[in-house]
């Protein structure tokens, strides 16, 4: 076992750059250990930068991060699809393909795991100098020719969860859709309800920047939420209900808003997390008193190679351009932490950070 | 006009033998009216008898009642499948198939009725002397050959509202699935878990009775809510979390208990109601967080003629006995009242009742 | 009964504008009278020219045409949600709401019709000046300010049928798929296509100017099936099978071929139509011996008011531009002859021709 | 490299048993090797006795068969879920779970080999002293107490494949059913169908035996496919068309009999394989020339651990009896060739032999 620098967390709103992240010597026969090029922090590890010292004690002294791309410097006898030097997609969720889990179509939720994969957080993250997964030829993607490495890096969480998310929703032709919540995902949701034939997009946000990208992505509608009665403004210029609605933020009362919104018989995505301690609330009326044919679906990101695949084709063949997510752009793997305080300091001009390795 | 006999909602807890109930001399041209030959009441009716009239107090005046089967006295110049002696089963709740609604696969989800369908409550319900309905050829369905009338009876809401709620779920081939609250409703669940191949079937109540049809119906494992640990005792029986879990009663934790014993990647499927005014509260961490892949489904009746012709057939050839659930038998309309004071009295005795208009 | 000129089919290949349409006095109360603004000829339209007069010897002495928007110059007293004045797009294939077809989710395929809706053709066609309709509420929709009506007739057949036809196709983000036939209702899937979050499309046709639309519509490859190894080509330029194909041409192999190219667990959608009286013939090596999961659907227009408002929506919020079909405009009833001989000629300048009512 | 017994496959016709069966010394990590207990031909075995030498000249020398139960006598080190001594029945297909096709639902559908699977038949089959599999958790699964090893030697191909393609034909409650072809897979789709609340059910046959349990499973109706007008009198007997067709045997017109007999928007499900080197010709009128929404799925066996478990689950509880397809047992390897003829005599006194290896 070899240490390696990496972003590690050290205790409650305290990391450090720290040579105490572990590279094995021996790797298994499907594993590969991969040079990041291009790391991107994300809400979830500044969360984990607050909170995770309590609460996942056993964080402490690991590395962050599981928005990662790089080079493989090493392969397992077993590895058919990859070879040294190859420039990849690493997944974020880290699904066990063989499981009974995935035999069942939900590879990512290993029912005794409550973060879903395995290999994540348990040795730590991704924001390291060299970063060992144990199922090459199944967690990562091939950065195609023509796609960016700061394009590629928005796979393997924004859009694998976003565009996930959005299957599942699985809007018909034209229907109309909101977004609760447009941070880098919740855009991401936009683009893909876009790509998945909505017509009428409701974005509901209030930073001006993350309006102006929604734009972009393809929304009809902006929306305030500071507006008092946002929900019944965007029924009012729907003219009735909506067929569905995704979250991606918004707090304990953003399942009985999103309910309220949405038509008998549509859907509610959920793609936020619920850590707060409080139980969730849902106003009875707001769900037609359990019996309108509403269905709410808690869903996580949707990841393996197969999907970062598609997700890749989409940006190779233009459908998407994630890059128009990056709003700050580091240098060098101290810069991380630079990245995850704009988290913290909630600076009204990100959306997403990516910090080159150089 | 004409005014016939119906048992009517007179206050709160109020309820009488009244000859206010309108039949109209005119009817629509693919409208029909019924003789009714045996009524059920439901749960439903009798909630509407202790609350009804403060809360909708529009009903006072009106009759009570969806569960009916009868014979055709009338029908409109454009019913075409339909005659005039027919012995039909009569759709409980309603579906207008000339809707955007139907247009979008839920026909009984009349965005604008809290109740889904038009013709009940606005006219009031069938328990009484002449029924009559607005489209007979979308809404009734042949009493076949060798289904009696108690068995036809039950389809209308008990059966349409468990087989469609099973249909929802969608078990694959030998999953294990809860069913809690095992009332009429309930039990037809159990049964029709059978007939969608669940092996493992819980069968979560208290009463005894219910327990011996449930047995009958296809329950492999009898649970008593009483036991405080009920749901860790399913678990442990199951070898692990459930495939799935129908509320078909439970009160206001249900909902965090079924969420608790599904696994990741599982449905549960909601047919009970809520209308005590409190808000419906989740505990997250049975949710997984908001993210572990599980889906709530709030589902209302599926009624209509192909569905009610389904679960004729389904009694027709043997599949399912429905008349085991008949705790109770009465003769005369005025003891359709006796029926309902079982409901309101907890009898312990009682699944389903049902009076022959004789 | 009134008769008002129409484009009425004499004979084989024998068109005449010809006073015998009937229009009726008495209208059913939900029904509505049309006076068409543009019309719009098929190819199915020309085919009926050719082989109608033999095959369906009843249409000798109707109008042809499905593909129509118009002003309500009528409604019956139970129309709701139309008035006289009203533009809208009339519905090509006539679904029956109240039927158990529809109950069934098939709304357009009444069982005993080979049509499937009932009011086409037993009526005859659209071609008129004034066409009634049985179920407007059901089967118009309004054509939103800023829809052209150039734009609108795409809707009633262009439209739906590709568009419904890419739903049963039902790609996954990121799936690579193939269009056989580039005609007008080919390039609408492949909007459709980019609009269902394909990446690669490959367009298979031989015309420029076919091209040259599918290219604006998303089309990633253009494929002349002239070239005798092009499905081989197809596999090479994708390194490997394809996610699905949708037929929308391609004569007596176009099954082979399109199964050919499709992976194992793939889809094929077949949008044509096979009046040859040929047997339909399957490579068995193609459907990979029957049991390697290839699916191929069969599938009809899907028609109704919901379906017409959802196209008309991705119409008005530029999701699409129908118009970019449009080759041909022409001004006056006579001129519909005129457009239906452009298909006869099989002039390969055409696309669509739209005839403007004036 | 060891080499032991199998019943050998040594020309056209030609059978052996033969000490020629590899068994290798060093197994994967995640293999293991099992002991057969009992093993079943299957017709498919029979077929690759006739046909075998010729089509696929490679199989010469190897062992046949995919259907046996057996203790594990060796696992590797990385097998988690099952030890030496563990009975367990094998999978037919060995889906190949870290494979591209597994994370698109396909696991079986290995793009590149014709047989699914790469297991088989590269190394040959199970009909061997001892048999090595590369993915024990995956591919394995326990039997448990109170089911005997004839019943769950009806696992790995006669209920997998039979279940799986009832899943994939999807009835709703209380719909009409023919299964064509009540073989020993066609039977079991009875009691699929059964098991997923079809209410009519028309067993297509010919021998009486097979008649018997059909009856036995849930078939409503009998079939005989010599009476000249077979589909014609289901049609009259259903008093129109079903919902839908599995296709179990049959010929080369099953394809135009089944979509004949099924309704627009129904589904066939085809398990039957299409060798002969001739194409498969579809009758167009019967499939409503094209655009009738009728759907044709050509499904292949569905194995894995994870649909294996629930099969011995459906017997488990009693849901399921298979052990009454089997009409004749034998013990010694060498019987296995008596049972192998019996299909190749065409037996009519045969649906399933099975043979205890001792």
């Amino acid at each position: 076992m070899r240490y390696v620098n990496g972003v590690v967390l050290k205790g409650r709103n305290e990391l450090a750059i720290s040579a105490t992240c572990p590279v094995p010597d021996d790797i298994v026969e499907t594993g590969a250990i991969i040079r990041p090029l291009i790391w991107s922090p994300c809400t979830s590890d500044a969360h984990l930068v607050q909170t995770g010292a309590e609460s996942l004690p056993y964080l402490i002294g690991k590395a962050l991060g599981h928005e990662m791309c790089g080079e493989i410097i090493r392969v397992g006898k077993d590895v058919h699809d990859f070879k040294v030097g190859d420039r990849v997609i690493v997944c974020s969720v880290m699904p066990i393909w063989r499981s009974l889990e995935a035999q069942d179509g939900h590879a990512f939720q290993k029912q005794d795991n409550m973060y879903g994969g395995v290999d994540y957080p348990d040795r730590g993250g991704s924001f390291v100098e060299e970063y060992y997964i144990r199922d090459a030829d199944m967690n990562l993607a091939l950065i195609p020719d023509g796609v960016t490495l700061e394009q590629a890096v928005m796979v393997p969480d924004m859009m694998c969860t976003a565009f996930g998310g959005v299957s599942e929703l699985n809007p018909s032709f034209g229907d109309s859709v909101a977004v609760l919540g447009i941070g880098p995902v919740g855009l991401m949701c936009v683009r893909a309800l876009y790509l998945h034939g909505a017509s009428r997009i409701y974005a509901i946000g209030s930073r001006k920047i993350c309006f102006s990208v929604a734009s972009s992505f393809g929304a009809t509608d902006l929306v305030d939420y500071h507006d008092t009665s946002w929900t019944d403004e965007i029924i009012e210029k729907n003219h009735g209900l909506l067929d569905g609605v995704l979250i991606a933020g918004g707090g304990n009362d953003a399942l009985s808003n999103a309910l309220k919104m949405t038509k008998k018989g549509g859907t509610v995505v959920n793609l936020a997390t619920y850590f707060g301690g409080r139980n969730i609330e849902i106003d009875p009326a707001s769900w037609g008193f359990g019996y309108a044919d509403k269905t709410i679906k808690g869903v996580g990101c949707k990841g393996g190679r197969l999907q970062m695949m598609r997700m890749a084709r989409l940006i190779e063949t233009g459908r998407v351009s994630p890059e128009m997510l990056i709003t700050h752009t580091f240098h060098g793997m101290n810069k991380v932490i630079d990245g995850l305080n704009l988290f913290l300091n909630h600076d009204r001009s990100l959306i997403k950070p990516v910090i080159y390795n150089d």
